[in-house]
């Protein structure tokens, strides 16, 4: 199964059963409204705070992958998901009330790939059956965590991105029908001195592109191996660093292969959005929704997803440090 | 390798190639200081913050397992590691500087068994050879985000407990001379409705007795079948309350080889620490330290370690949930 130094080959090709993704009002204005299975028109969810709204978008997000997998909740045998807020308290939580064996995990908004990293991992090597892989964030739960409640309406550079309100699902299997996961490439940690915050697609291009290159390098592809390259959320000011990078490295990305899912989200009438879409949910909300239905409809066969996260806290910033990024990368593959 | 619901068996029986644990001023005072690497006399490790401590305490940890194994950082394949700062600082900014592909965790205290558990599963399917699986805790860092800075001098019931300032690690390897992991189970989330952050080992208890008893069902084997198993930080309190829910359950396991890390980390002439030891480097440095030596020197056979996990944060505090909690087991085999 070992090829190359940071890429897994899925020689079972774990199977994604199916996939479920929920969002919040914003995104029900932008221009994928249509791939969400559920979109809700408030921000609250009829929770009494934005975190518990946040844990139930999640919550539903795993019960309807499960429900159209023709599954019981008995039935999922491992529950692997991060999200962005402190001690992952919407993961946990929405694990409580799965009570299946949980593996929380934290790679900032990269965690809906290291997810499903993980879960092809344990489906791959017959560790596991069924395996619900994902990642959630909540735009007013993550900016009230981050930099100030939404209420507040502090204004933000150009170069910020729109957390992404939202939860995506994938459910793992070893047998059955639909798109396979083919291989994983985890990400080292890159640090290029970035300080600032509101320019978190900057931070994280250059992991981005590490993590590229090394899958492309370990596996021994070219770009053109792939229908789409999807980065996480660089947004775009980091989709463009992220490809002048690749041209520099030697490995240019057609423009027509490579996007990225905080671009792709929203739309050039949500201006408020700045430089794109980002957040846990971002990602893991795109890919599980708009390019599975790609997957799903034959337009797309062989897609690469690589989910990108900046690894700072409020804290790693008041203390002056930079912000290090991670991304890792997944393969997923459908000839049907 | 499935075994049960819950349990990874490693028929390759992933090797602890070595181990590394450094603590603080107040473990150098306990009864397990002889079996650290390092003691730090200084709670900020000469840093200009905690946060920065912590990692630093981490980094040193990663050095020195690798240099007892007689590798390079570059020789090192996947990084795992989990703690309990908000959004895991102290791991991601270790996996900086150790700049190999990372995986972030996070299981609050159950962090520690949750990377090997996931080490082990990379290493037994072929996915790697040489991971770093560890986690960290700093008594002043936990304290001032959690609770209040320890300057302020705030009292605590007698059911508290006191965070452990260390870092311990494991390197795993596919081949070579150590104590072997035999397996893995990984628990579900457990919440009796506990609210109270002063009393973390009865809330935890329950988790780590459903992970027991999953484990023993899973592989049909009696707690007799270990030497040892000692669950990660329940505390006093904890501890007691497990062993009589295990009675309860039918699986009473006997005093002599039924402990808990917390316990273990801090001796009676140390009554500040009221219930015992905690944090992600509880269980961390008492299993690659003190336990570990116990099995290189032919004293325990074979030991099961229950990491368990309060998956609460502050802020689900202050919205007045419960604190559910998770418990990782994992079994490890030394015969030499």
């Amino acid at each position: 199964m070992l090829h190359g130094h940071q890429t897994w080959v899925f020689p079972n090709r774990p199977t994604i059963l199916s996939t479920a993704t929920v969002g919040g009002p914003f995104e029900a204005k932008g221009p994928l409204a249509e791939d969400f299975d559920i979109l809700h028109g408030d921000l609250w969810l009829g929770q009494d705070s934005y975190e518990k709204a946040e844990k139930k978008m999640l919550e539903e997000a795993c019960e309807i992958a499960i429900r159209k997998a023709g599954l019981q909740k008995e039935d999922v045998q491992f529950f692997l998901n991060g999200d962005l807020m402190n001690q992952i308290i919407s993961s946990s939580f929405a694990a409580r009330t799965l009570a299946v064996p949980f593996l929380g995990l934290y790679g900032a908004c990269s965690s809906s790939m290291e997810s499903l990293a993980l879960g092809a991992l344990i489906v791959d090597s017959q560790s596991g059956n069924y395996v619900l892989c994902g990642a959630v964030s909540h735009n007013a739960a993550v900016e009230k965590q981050f930099r100030y409640p939404t209420e507040y309406g502090s204004q933000k550079p150009p170069t910020a991105q729109w957390t992404v309100t939202g939860a995506g699902i994938a459910l793992l299997s070893s047998k059955g029908e639909g798109p396979k996961v083919t291989s994983a490439t985890i990400g080292r940690v890159i640090d290029m001195g970035i300080t600032d915050p509101f320019n978190m697609g900057s931070a994280m291009a250059p992991a981005a592109v590490d993590t590229i290159t090394a899958h492309l390098r370990d596996l021994r592809i070219s770009p053109s191996a792939y229908d789409l390259i999807a980065t996480g959320d660089l947004g775009q000011v980091g989709h463009q660093i992220a490809g002048d990078l690749l041209k520099k490295h030697g490995f240019e990305i057609p423009e027509e292969i490579f996007t990225d899912c905080g671009i792709l989200i929203y739309s050039e009438e949500q201006p408020v959005v700045l430089a794109g879409g980002s957040g846990c949910g971002c990602s893991a909300t795109v890919t599980y929704g708009h390019i599975f239905n790609r997957l799903k409809n034959g337009e797309l066969k062989k897609v690469l997803i690589v989910a990108t996260g900046a690894l700072m806290s409020p804290l790693s910033y008041q203390q002056k440090e930079s912000i290090p990024c991670v991304a890792h990368a997944v393969s997923i593959e459908y000839n049907n």
